[in-house]
């Protein structure tokens, strides 16, 4: 607004001005843009009313707040809802693996709980252009007015501890078999940041790579939608997905849990899979060669 | 098991045991025990079995897991997912007030959203016997591993030091109307840990009027279903609520949220109330002298 306002124009007379967080979730094929409740909220009490006949024409429902900072207010208190509770499953997760529990069958049996819960899934990281960095956002604006943001620095903490945490547990899976990490051939399933998608942002499958790359392994990877993976210290071409070729990893790591993967082939080739989607389970696979996250 | 075993009886043979967590939500009008799915977990598999034939008779669905500790963990991730995520709404609640934006809007805007987030709202704190307990036997088991349950114990620290920040939100308040804690004549609304049920335990409110006792605030309450309190160093009759007695008050403190209540007369004839739980903002009761957490 100053930067408008220094022509001389003045907001709610000259101008309008409101905003209107995204609210997207890449291959959500119930909500996409035009059901997805619209939040707006204006400078002035007349932009938001102008903004909200401009949206009304497109998006079902729009839902006015009193001021653009508040509309901001909501995005964050919403991502940063989610990215706390990726990290605190992530948490139990790791908890539930010195415990010798299956953090999946307790998620899957937390959920029959009809009130009050709401299921949040382990994995390698979080990635995107929204979870991981928004509430970032909300921790800076907070420290400039002395306030500490605790649960955002400690969800941005542990996740980011997660693909570390991938190779302590990959290093233990192979351990088991008696192997180490450097030079072990290790496929890698998915690189995309969440199913479906074709998206690196933030993905923690990168990071994986990169940590598998200081520790000499010898890595591969299988992902549909990337034809070829070019990042910084990473320049590789996919695998293609038969027998032959399967057979020669000493371990695969399921990062991404794509829908157009053929998973019931890749247990019956692979030797050792380290699943950190729990894609298997979903699907009802079991194998003793397959280790859950 | 090691008592019963000590007997020289085994189990899974000679005796059955099997776990089940309670799942009640107190005032909850739709869940009620036969409603609210049962998880079960036994020693053994046939404990389990035995255990859900037994249950089947008078709970509609049950839910067999792996074992004792996996039935157990299951409770524990429910209460740890609440407890986490009303310490994080408190936490964002109190960054709120100093950006000068209205919580409640902003839950309320964004609970529009269809997918991803669930509302929590924050409080005085939290009480009853299984949110702000549970998660420490967790916590403790985890320690006896050697790992540290950052949540939780973020959460509970966040949770715990509630009633002193609703003490120096009330403090401000008064001091915009130049007067101070000390002497001061302040009205409990509510001592109940959540609206509509008759439970003191682990009551912020209880903990709220502690400290304000050691600040010599001239402290009454009001509560329908507490006829006198009595609890270590309080012992209280609550007040009658009737126009003359309402107007003595310098400030009045709504910690709990209960039905029946009449919120319209309150407001007609206290000066200042400090709404803890936006009971006001969900009546639709609009008035200068409420000020929301």
């Amino acid at each position: 607004m100053p930067i408008l306002e220094s022509t001389g124009l003045k907001e709610g007379k000259d101008f309008y001005l409101a905003f209107s967080p995204e609210r997207i979730d890449p291959g959500n094929e119930v909500y996409k843009t035009e059901n997805t409740p619209k939040i707006i909220g204006g400078l002035s009490k007349k932009s938001t009313q102008i903004a909200k006949l401009l949206y009304d024409q497109v998006i079902e429902e729009v839902i006015p707040v009193s001021s653009a900072n508040a509309a901001e207010m909501v995005k964050l208190l919403e991502n940063t809802f989610r990215v706390v509770n990726i990290a605190l499953v992530n948490e139990i997760a790791t908890l539930c693996d010195k415990l010798n529990i299956d953090i999946w069958e307790i998620i899957n049996a937390a959920k029959t709980k009809p009130y009050g819960f709401m299921p949040f899934y382990p994995g390698p990281g979080v990635g995107g252009h929204c979870i991981p960095i928004d509430p970032l956002y909300l921790s800076w604006k907070a420290k400039e007015h002395g306030f500490e943001t605790k649960f955002i620095d400690l969800a941005s903490s542990v996740n980011e501890s997660m693909p570390q945490y991938m190779i302590e547990r990959l290093e233990k899976i192979l351990s088991n078999r008696r192997k180490i990490i450097d030079k072990s051939k290790i496929l890698i399933i998915g690189v995309a940041y969440k199913k479906d998608v074709m998206d690196l942002r933030e993905s923690p499958a990168i990071a994986v790579i990169n940590l598998l790359q200081k520790r000499e392994a010898n890595i591969s990877y299988f992902d549909p939608y990337f034809p070829f993976l070019k990042i910084n210290s990473i320049d590789m071409k996919p695998i293609r997905l038969n027998a032959n070729n399967l057979k020669k990893y000493d371990c695969a790591l399921v990062m991404t849990d794509h829908s157009n993967v053929d998973y019931k082939f890749l247990v019956d080739n692979l030797k050792l899979i380290f699943d950190t989607r729990n894609i298997f389970g979903k699907l009802g696979i079991k194998s003793r060669n397959i280790i859950k996250l």
